[in-house]
């Protein structure tokens, strides 16, 4: 095995790492779940060690993305004003020694939304560049998804919705969760959940309809996360496709997929292509490694 | 002391009581952090008798509302559907041996909103009789706020929000948390908050905005909270008023009052009647405590 480079996606949760052969194929990849909020200062040289030591002689090139360019992560790499191009990414890249080979971080992006709001992303950049999406708007759904709009090759602007990080919350740690049991899935009642958030914008009075659906016995509690799912994805669609626009494609793994497509077609919009996240961001980072390297040649 | 009446307001977190004389005046009073949540099954009658032990021979009746009757609570009071008169919550009362006199729980209310959707109350209906209002719409806001429309009397419908259980959770709990700092009040920040959610219902995107304006030091990690809260206080303004209608009392105490008409004066609406929580609460006892008494006549 001779990878002639090595891409990271290194997150809060979790971290991913591929070795790429000359010709762009994966030889090897690896995924952990230690992403940045598991690593103490001073440990990530090690925790990159792990996943990716036996990959390099030492002098193969190692770019890496997402929140370890954050003030949290390794070595804090300064967001790139939108709109930024492919090029200026790669250019943007720091160097960093990461022990086991020559490293760059790619930085993040930063636009300005409504009422003069700064919106950030940190490792999306580089899955929207690994889609080879030219012009159109992506969702990159999660924890705090993002609607991006695309011109050109460059990310224009985009809003972050904290759909994920909500559901997370309100299922764990709120009065809606304690009718929920575990089941489903529950199609009728995340499209319940979608319907009425589109319809509505109330959604801090509809989330209260997640406990009063299931003491009335109008929702089974194995039906209840979609319930509550549905509208926070309906509310989430209602607005993006208001304020950003239509849809061309959806980076995400399958089921989370599937419940913004399965969203937006209630919405009578149109169905996007599904790309794969992980795929989206192995592309995105040889792209930029590639770029990288023709840089400095 | 020889009180005739004794009224209890038993909610989630709390439990207040009252020793009201034969005139209706207040002869004694308390309160403490002893709600259902602290009290395990088969405990109620010696919380009970801890407040109100003091106050009677075993012969004055006690009228208990709130949360105590609900399936979490000491004995399960079925919900009243709207609209109810005053007199149908005393006739709804349900009786109860408290183990210190004849005691009646007042049911709680129960209405149909938006799609059908049930929603419910358990002591604000007590306050609501007690607030005197016979016309318009009352708002109460709280860990699941409510707006209230009562006509000849009797609440006809009512919706709930989830602001202060939001708040908290996002507070304590969320991402955004992480850069609040003790501090405030900032009436700059709260302002802010309240005018974009009430221009923008994209709140789970505007959430995200706390991070992010505190990132950029936009908004000082002190005043990050109160940002926040007129983001959620906002949210709800702007539905309710267009829901529910112009609002003629807040029924709350002195500070989260004064938010929500403050938010009310920046939607351009009328600024209402405030209205004590804890007299509005005795006083809807009282009432209910003497159309019992006039019923068994």
């Amino acid at each position: 095995m001779s990878p002639t480079l090595i891409g990271i996606d290194w997150g809060t949760s979790t971290r991913r790492g591929w070795a790429f052969g000359v010709d762009g194929a994966v030889l090897a990849s690896g995924a952990l779940p230690r992403g940045i909020s598991t690593v103490a200062d001073g440990g990530f040289a090690a925790v990159l060690r792990e996943l990716a030591g036996a990959w390099t002689d030492g002098s193969v090139p190692i770019v890496l993305g997402g929140m370890i360019g954050s003030r949290q992560g390794w070595q804090e790499v300064p967001y790139l004003p939108c709109p930024a191009s492919p090029d200026a990414l790669a250019a943007g890249a720091q160097p960093i020694d990461t022990g086991i080979g020559p490293g760059w971080i790619v930085p993040g992006l930063s636009c300005q939304g409504p009422f003069g709001i700064a919106d950030v992303m940190r490792g999306e950049e580089v899955q929207l560049l690994g889609a080879g999406i030219d012009a159109g708007v992506v969702l990159l759904p999660g924890t705090h998804g993002k609607w991006v709009r695309l011109e050109g090759g460059a990310a224009t602007r985009f809003r972050t919705f904290m759909t994920g990080e909500l559901f997370a919350l309100l299922r764990t740690q709120s009065l809606l969760g304690r009718l929920m049991e575990p089941g489903g899935p529950d199609e009728a009642a995340f499209d319940a959940g979608v319907d009425r958030a589109l319809d509505d914008p109330a959604l801090t009075a509809l989330l209260f309809s997640v406990r009063t659906e299931g003491l009335f016995g109008r929702i089974a509690p194995t039906a209840l996360a979609d319930y509550l799912s549905g509208l926070l994805i309906g509310a989430e669609v209602a607005a993006g496709l208001r304020d950003t626009g239509e849809v061309t494609a959806i980076i995400a793994e399958g089921t989370l997929a599937a419940r913004y497509a399965r969203a937006l077609g209630r919405a009578g919009a149109t169905v996007p292509r599904l790309v794969s996240g992980d795929e989206a961001a192995s592309a995105g980072l040889l792209r930029i490694g590639r770029a990288i390297g023709e840089g400095r040649a």
